[in-house]
């Protein structure tokens, strides 16, 4: 059946260390976690943003005003959807950790993960939180979450438990450990306190429901409070040295820093997302009705697509603000050497307004048929923009702080590309000042304003990599008058490898 | 500024050689392109899938009949949908093959690969396949979408020309060649034969039509026609050596495996925008209105959610198979080694009806509404699931013939998980099979019998692994009475892994 087997490929088959590794996994039925957890990223990135839908589709009237009214529905949805936001990402950081615990998986820890997945799916798609906000007097929407959470926490003590039990699934920091059993009651302690309280919520909330909601804002909080806590009593017994059985542990508690990779693979999930929001928004709305371009513009197609002009400029000033600030997150990213708490949590809040986009889109695009108000909307626009760029930009102040722990040396202080990225991250924060204040200025004019802001950002972008180009030249050429600095330069060996290939 | 710097800190800044490799690159201006081809994937797999919503959001009336002139518009649709998902994949195949090229990328050729993603996204988006149906007479559609072609490929060419200036951008096999400046031309001329031919499809739009649509049908076809010509030839004047400069070029072929990760990356990045375009529908339709509450459920939302019961089940089970189908492709590609091209072909024909469950699943929902027609309903999602799992079969079966390259040991033929993923890849389209059948022997249960399949599936993948365990120990136990086996058997040694912590 095989074909013709040359020598290359018997060699090919017998050398490769690497597929040698995966032939042994394979026959302990063991697979590396790896694609699993990036489609676990795509997913949960997937559920979190996803609840942007109810602010983007809150249907304002033409006639309707930007009044009061409709800024406070638009205020909670808002809220609630922040609210879905942090909470998913409080459950991805978990899901994070407990596959730091586990290293390995098997087709049943996949299956077990695909459960969890589903259920995670359906917690905020039963629109409990729709449900909570239109109904906050019944208290269904909180005893399904409720019901929701715990069926997660038992699945996620199963792949515990199994883990446990099939010890060559386990991280090989926790498998080495003398202190095994007692790791197992930790994690699975630490597993199943949420679900605990929400089992107090779900039967609270059958005879009186505000004390579920105080026990599920428990939920949220709880690892910040039990860090608190922890903390005050530091404070007042006075400082003793860490417990050692307890130490292999610490890297499943919510104070270690995460995985970088599964930062990005979440962060990217969201960036696409968001443009897969744009994509179905342009999508739905923009072609043309057969009967409308005969009736209304006498057969002209042209000019039925013209009439649809400021759509499409909205949409790809939108895009374009999408791409750009993915491409400076990753341009951050690439410099990171590890993500710590404080840089986790602005990463999620930055993400949270970049998650606001379409609605930022949403408003541009309808200001684009309704231009009173207008300065509402491009104000709004504005913000959401600036914000999900300033947190960004104090991920890298967040950083710059631990930078011998956080950042590769080119990036530090004095760094060889400090500058360069400084100026990228402080690029989209300005940009979106200058168009906020230009609209207080020239309100007459703000939606042209927003627009050129838009479109004019990306070719920014580019000028900006000429531009520091040419300050470092600058500053090169004028250290080169000064004595030689201490360190290496390695800058006669890089020309020649560019000019020659050097690594042949 | 910085903390207070342990000496931890400092081996760990000058002992990890990985880190001191990124820091080289950093002083280059070059980073590794793994993160943003992985975002590309995400983003062009989107574009592939996001082509089904005209077809899902296809508006049936509830008195309409399932009758012709509903089929023949459904089928156009389909078709387009097809059509489009072959497009986007061979662009994202180029996409991949350019990015083998070109090896590592600096911030300009990240930007560069924003404006290609940009006008990737826009050409479907423009709704050209939309308007190319409904508007066939009107040349505009394949006017925009040659435009859009054209100025792809002087972004890709762009590409080229850049990496080629700064060859340390270029990967090492390509950098070494002799023959470069030979490379670049050929790479050059396959970037840029496809727009050149949109270009002439673009003109001859303006006045005579016909041709264009032949012009886009042979830059579809074109890496085929391209072979297909060259073997002619080959057997028309008799089998020559192949001209030895180019033979470094081969690896932007059309006919060379494409990267599996890469692979992987896009047939992830499907299923999880299937997942998304699952979650909008039932989070933009199954919020029951507090109208409607008060009014037809006097108040009762218990009853009000009651009612879009079979919603909820629709939705379970839909989410069940994408997840399943997944599950049953993870597992193939952990086993393979290589992706050949008819691996690709039929990877993406599955994922093309992956793209259509969503289709499946606003059948099922509509059905729960109008039970008039289920059957052909019922058949028809029956059909979608049953192609897309006999695709994910077929590209193990075309492994298999190629097996010494394309597959682990364990899963070749007398492999010792070889059955057990015979079983996993059999099971979706036995189910859909023997659903279908049924249908047709009992079609008044036609709904009861597809939703007993999509809920009885998963737990035959829990016992499948079970069944396939006890069916494994029998065939052991019976082996142990014969003489051993020549290969190593390496029963004893995984024993002993399981149950002491051998790695440490």
């Amino acid at each position: 059946m095989s074909g013709p087997q040359t020598p290359e490929h018997v060699l090919d088959a017998q050398g490769d260390s690497s597929s040698c590794r995966k032939d042994e996994d394979a026959r302990e039925g063991t697979q590396s976690s790896h694609r699993m957890l990036g489609f676990s990223d795509a997913l949960l990135s997937i559920i979190a943003t996803v609840m942007i839908l109810p602010v983007t589709h809150t249907e304002i009237s033409p006639e309707q005003q930007f009044d009061k009214s409709v800024q406070r529905l638009l205020a909670t949805r808002i809220a609630v959807y922040l609210m879905t936001f942090l909470i998913v990402t409080v459950a991805w950081a978990a899901h994070t950790r407990l596959f730091q615990v586990v290293g390995k998986i098997d087709d049943t820890l996949a299956l077990l993960n695909l459960v969890t997945l589903t259920a995670f799916l359906i917690t905020p798609c039963f629109g409990q939180f729709s449900l909570m906000v239109t109904f906050p007097d019944v208290p269904l929407g909180i005893f399904v979450f409720c019901v929701c959470v715990i069926a997660i926490g038992v699945v996620q003590a199963l792949i515990v438990g199994y883990a446990f039990h099939f010890p060559h699934l386990l991280s090989p920091q926790i498998r080495c450990s003398a202190h095994r059993a007692l790791s197992r009651r930790h994690i699975l302690h630490l597993v199943l306190r949420g679900p605990a309280l929400c089992f107090l919520a779900a039967i609270f909330s059958l005879f009186f429901f505000p004390v579920s909601y105080l026990l599920m804002v428990t939920v949220i909080f709880l690892p910040y409070i039990s860090k608190a806590s922890s903390w005050c009593k530091d404070r007042l017994v006075g400082h003793r040295d860490p417990p050692a059985p307890s130490a292999e542990v610490f890297s499943f508690d919510l104070h270690e820093p995460l995985s970088k990779e599964r930062v990005e693979a979440f962060s990217d999930g969201v960036y696409a997302i968001v443009a897969t929001l744009l994509i179905l928004d342009i999508c739905e709305d923009n072609v043309p009705d057969p009967k409308d371009v005969k009736e209304q513009f006498r057969g002209s197609l042209v000019a039925a697509l013209g009439a649809y002009g400021p759509h499409f400029l909205a949409y790809f000033g939108s895009f374009a603000t999408v791409g750009l600030l993915w491409f400076a997150h990753h341009s951050l990213f690439l410099h990171v050497r590890k993500a710590t708490q404080a840089m986790g949590l602005l990463n999620t809040l930055s993400l949270a307004f970049v998650g606001g986009l379409p609605l930022a889109y949403q408003q541009t695009a309808a200001f684009a048929r309704q231009p009173q108000d207008e300065l509402e909307r491009v104000r709004l626009s504005c913000a959401i923009v600036f914000f999900a760029s300033i947190f960004q930009f104090a991920i890298w102040t967040a950083a710059l702080l631990r930078q011998a722990e956080t950042l590769q040396p080119a990036v530090r202080f004095g760094g060889q590309e400090h500058a360069f990225m400084f100026a990228k991250l402080a690029l989209y924060p300005c940009a979106s000042l200058l168009a906020f204040a230009a609209t207080c200025l020239l309100s007459r004019f703000s939606t042209a304003i927003f627009h050129v802001m838009q479109i004019a950002v990306p070719f920014a972008f580019l000028l900006l990599r000429l531009l520091v180009r040419l300050v470092l030249a600058t500053l090169r050429a004028l250290r080169s008058l000064r004595p030689p600095q201490p360190l290496p330069s390695r800058a006669p060996e890089e020309a020649q490898s560019r000019l020659l290939p050097s690594s042949c």
